[in-house]
């Protein structure tokens, strides 16, 4: 759990609920002009001018987000961060500030709270957002972080995930499947390290898709790319359930209908690898996979030349008349129905 | 755990993550003009125009913070929302938005969290403020709450608790210890239920405090009031640790001492008589009961004429140089120094 195994262990009874926290975060800088008060009253005090405010919340808890067994607290600090902001830049909003709040259980030391702080802040460095406040507690089992994060978008520049029409172009970006596949990966072998502790996995030829699992990014450059390139979404959202999930959200919301050709969908060549070694349809990996954090956002046909040829970005279909439903359209030219096979934290 | 035992149990399986927080919140109003976009995107999107953004986050962990074998689920919906309001009051702020996360188990059915959002729909209507995000998740055991609050205030108008003065008068809105001496009253009645599951307990003569501690209100109407009143706190912060411990972080942060007066600490005469019950001395619960939500400020000292005389507020001591210390002034006229004895989650 923790990357050096003979460091000190302090337990948290000798800091306090107090001092843990100040502790903690005495060393995040406040950074941003609209962060007027960060961590230390009874809630922080921002300025986003004339700029609307967006906000979102979410839970991570150990056991059911993440396996401590192969999840280094650093990088479960910084992902932590990154799938809030992932759902910030999904408005075409800048993020800007985070509150983040922990329970732990007695069974974690300091230094763990630290390394996982450790990662809360290379995320807010390479994202520059501020860590604007938060809240230590207990708990009675485990680990369960809760992340804030807000950020600051002009009205005209807000995308939602209802202005999709008929014809707006379907556009993903990176590629998908990546954070599924390397999950599998690691969960075979954290099967192998049980029967035999001793064994040495090889995770080399894995790399990218363990690393899309473990760290993955969210998209700040492609908001970025989209201004510079003068491209407002008509729709947007971002890729945590699965591209089949999001999609039906947007159709949904946008009162339209879909087409999503199978031969669009960007699939990296270490995910067709995996696919094929662990006997699974590289299709339904990305339609289902979730946790890649990519953005799903549909544009107008007029600016198609404006996203042509970029490498980051894939059209991957179109939107369609409501009455026709949400459809894949297979490599063999058949047409079937999308469903929502959003991971159900619920069942299982 | 359900008012109603008889009712009918639904799954939260059958549901799934999407059905669930959409069938929780679909009677949840908009009301605010500031939210722009509440439920149903990636995050909400609000409007505080010229006015500053607060924002606070707090978790509510089962077994640490509450009870389910005395706190009703409606109840603790309603409290968990308040003691995040008491937060953005204690900026002088009006709060405008919650997102409210639960992680739970499958132990609790659909009805269970039906009767949380009933508690967290009725706050949000007494308080008059939007519902705007949030998110269900599993947990492997027991339930979660995480609620982030919002809230908006002029600039000139923050109280933070870095602005009081040596003579500034110290000043504290109701009463204190009842919420601390209600959940003596509950844990004695949890044990002599243990003992013996029919007994009926009498709560009567202890009906305020068992209040205080299941259903605390936040104080909006004295931040109301001191609108009413002109008055503008140089100091302020919410009683969420107890008395001592909320002292102590306004003269640290303002880098003042206080003299605080042991006959002026305003105490409801049912307190009184369970502390007498309890063998307890009301002072020290006073000092370190906490969870009473009033609000603690400061004030100049030719404010005075404004507030004197008002049943909600009590001057209970002044602002010294800081050398002098942080010190109770006991009804014997002693001098003893306050010590944060602010509840420590972490210990026990």
């Amino acid at each position: 759990m923790l990357e050096n195994k003979n460091q000190e262990r302090t337990s948290l009874e000798q800091l306090g609920e107090f001092g843990l926290i100040n502790h903690l975060t005495k060393d995040f800088p406040i950074n941003l002009k609209s962060t007027i008060k960060g961590i230390g009253d009874d809630a922080a005090v921002l300025n986003f001018k004339d700029k609307r405010t967006v906000v979102t919340n979410d839970l991570l808890v150990e056991g059911v987000h993440f396996d401590l067994s192969y999840m280094p607290l650093k990088h479960l600090g910084y992902k932590s961060v990154v799938v809030n902001l992932s759902d910030i830049y999904a408005m075409n909003a800048k993020a800007s500030q985070i509150l983040v709040s922990i329970a732990v259980s007695n069974r974690f030391p300091l230094e763990a709270l630290e390394e996982l702080y450790e990662g809360i802040a290379l995320a807010c460095n390479f994202y520059k957002v501020d860590l604007a406040g938060g809240d230590t507690t207990s708990s009675t089992k485990g680990m369960l972080i809760s992340v804030t994060a807000m950020g600051e978008v002009r009205e005209e520049n807000i995308a939602y995930r209802n202005g999709a029409k008929p014809n707006d172009l379907l556009v993903v970006t990176g590629d998908l499947g990546g954070a599924y596949m390397g999950l599998q990966v690691l969960e075979r072998e954290k099967e192998v390290f049980k029967v035999n502790p001793n064994s040495q996995p090889d995770l080399e030829p894995y790399s990218y898709i363990v690393e899309r699992q473990l760290k993955p990014e969210a998209r700040k450059d492609m908001v970025v790319l989209l201004k510079d390139l003068q491209v407002k979404p008509t729709s947007m959202i971002d890729i945590s359930d699965g591209l089949s999930s999001e999609i039906l959200h947007l159709c949904k919301q946008s009162q339209v209908g879909c087409k999503l050709f199978e031969d669009k969908i960007p699939l990296d060549p270490t995910v067709i690898s995996a696919c094929e070694e662990f006997k699974m349809d590289s299709t339904l990996v990305a339609l289902s996979g979730g946790e890649d954090y990519e953005l799903l956002f549909t544009i107008d046909q007029k600016d198609f030349d404006k996203i042509k040829g970029n490498p980051n970005l894939t059209v991957i279909g179109h939107m369609t008349d409501e009455s026709f439903g949400a459809n894949l359209i297979t490599r063999g030219e058949s047409q079937i129905p999308l469903t929502a096979q959003g991971w159900n934290s619920f069942s299982g």
